[in-house]
């Protein structure tokens, strides 16, 4: 296990540079009355690919040697990540294999493509998962890019909470939602070094509380197929997430479906931006623990903005779509 | 008829400064290559209230001697005007009077009295509209202020064409849409100063191009009641906004009703942001006429997004919605 440091960060951040968009900050007088604090919204929504998860691909890609590149990168995810990996090794014009279930939705596999993804298809069980993607690193030599427990990949999230902390100075605290754990430990990484000062609190799904309870048991508490609707926090901590959310995170806040869709909404219509469900859990939980977070300065990382338009939480009974244009 | 000037708008950025945001301006990769040119979307819907309005309102408001602001201010609204002007006369402190048809949406009613505005409505017919103003403001002695036939609110809107001019530089080529003209003509009086080079345009739904009948007529057209799914651009061009139409526009381009709808799905899809049906006018102007704009750099005002989040116009026959949270 190879842990990241602050070094890591900085040279990160050089490297991502020029491939990413430095995403703006935005505030709401009406979220913060509503919340009782003093919030900033980290945009990485408006990040390339749509999600912060270009940082960390980005730094993958561009740190590996001319003679690595060549065999290409490879990942299993049929998320942000798969999105975020096929667009990096675009931008380093190398090869991408992204293998994702056959179930994954068209729009998935077509957004992966869209940025010159190739996609093996597997069975969706981890098994076959598992088994496809050995076939393929076995047959193209490509370099394995884990989604999140990855010592490269977390640098690169780091990168998100430098720009907040260089842009904002002085907070109180930091919330992220947490799935594997990627970005909450790359916060955890910049602000034990740069404002060590700083409470890093994550949100987590009620229905995908693996994280939450590891954290009061001490040891990864891994659960094995969470519904929520926030589907990109369904999966476990790993040992090198583990490692800094066991030392660094405050409390992992949970949240019920019924407040993650009412606090997407809410983003919608008050800061009008287009955030998933799962990036929606911070803010579910910033405005259900008001005596947490009341009269603080509290940054809310938006991880990312890839939503089904036609498939939205709040308009129950929605079967007759005109989907006009793409 | 008073016509604003340079110096205005200088006076007019410091005056509103304190109570606007200085709104970010988004470019995408995928909307450069489907256009042909060069993007650069200066988000006012990430405003105050959800619109560039308030640029305006704030400057009309915060130009009034104490005096003259004790009797507040109102105006005839239903839509992001009626909410700017409350806002801002809510930043002052003063009292401000919205006259709109009692058919106005629940939904817009309610955001006028969040911002601390009175209602007094009328039936919705011309007649009865200007009736029941000019009994308000014969009560209650307020300043009336015109959604945008005003020497204060077109120097408050053109702070908005500064701001891109001053972040970005040289540009090719500004667009907006157009529905009274406050925004463009705004457009047209900073362009014409600070960047006389700039082509101004304007995108206007082919159901109600009034404004482009009138360019092309050279003299003002008005419709009567246009039916189109932009309801921010339904009113006509007045003098103050001809003076500068007519003088300083290049073309005004006109698109489908089909056209806006896919322009404001790929920009919720695309940019992640939020943005009404009446803003995507400008951008659905842009991706029809590719031999116009190709390989230029262009300035889209993204005017605002105040959108009912439980009709949207690409999902049809959606009438069951679970209106969680608000």
């Amino acid at each position: 296990m190879i842990i990241p440091n602050f070094d890591d960060v900085r040279a990160a951040h050089a490297r991502i540079g020029p491939y990413i968009h430095h995403t703006p900050i935005l505030t709401s007088s009406y979220l913060d009355s509503l919340s009782g604090a003093k919030l900033f919204f980290k945009c990485e929504n408006l990040q390339k690919a749509g999600a912060f998860k270009v940082r960390g691909a980005c730094n993958a890609v561009f740190g590996l040697s001319d003679n690595d590149a060549k065999a290409g990168v490879a990942t299993h995810s049929s998320g942000n990540h798969a999105l975020s990996l096929s667009y990096a090794a675009g931008r380093r014009g190398i090869p991408v294999t992204v293998v994702m279930p056959h179930t994954a939705p068209d729009a998935k596999k077509a957004a992966v493509r869209g940025y010159g993804g190739r996609i093996v298809e597997c069975e969706p069980s981890t098994s076959s998962r598992e088994a496809v993607f050995a076939r393929v690193v076995a047959e193209t030599g490509a370099e394995f890019v884990h989604p999140y427990n990855d010592h490269r990949v977390i640098a690169g999230q780091a990168t998100c909470a430098k720009e907040l902390i260089e842009e904002i100075g002085a907070l109180d605290a930091v919330i992220a939602p947490i799935g594997g754990g990627g970005m909450i430990s790359g916060c955890c990484l910049t602000l034990s070094t740069l404002a060590p000062h700083v409470k890093i609190y994550a949100g987590e799904p009620e229905n995908a509380d693996d994280a939450h309870r590891s954290l009061k048991a001490g040891h990864i508490i891994a659960d094995d197929a969470p519904q929520t609707v926030a589907d990109g926090l369904k999966v476990p901590l790993k040992d090198l997430t583990w490692h800094f959310v066991s030392r660094h995170v405050e409390d992992i806040l949970t949240v019920s479906e019924e407040e993650i869709i009412a606090a997407m909404r809410l983003a919608w219509q008050r800061l009008k931006i287009v955030l998933e469900a799962s990036s929606a859990v911070a803010l579910a939980a910033v405005l259900k623990h008001r005596e947490t977070f009341a009269d603080q300065k509290v940054g809310i990382i938006v991880t990312g903005g890839n939503v089904d338009l036609d498939k939205l939480p709040w308009l129950a009974g929605c079967n007759n779509q005109r989907s006009v244009g793409t």
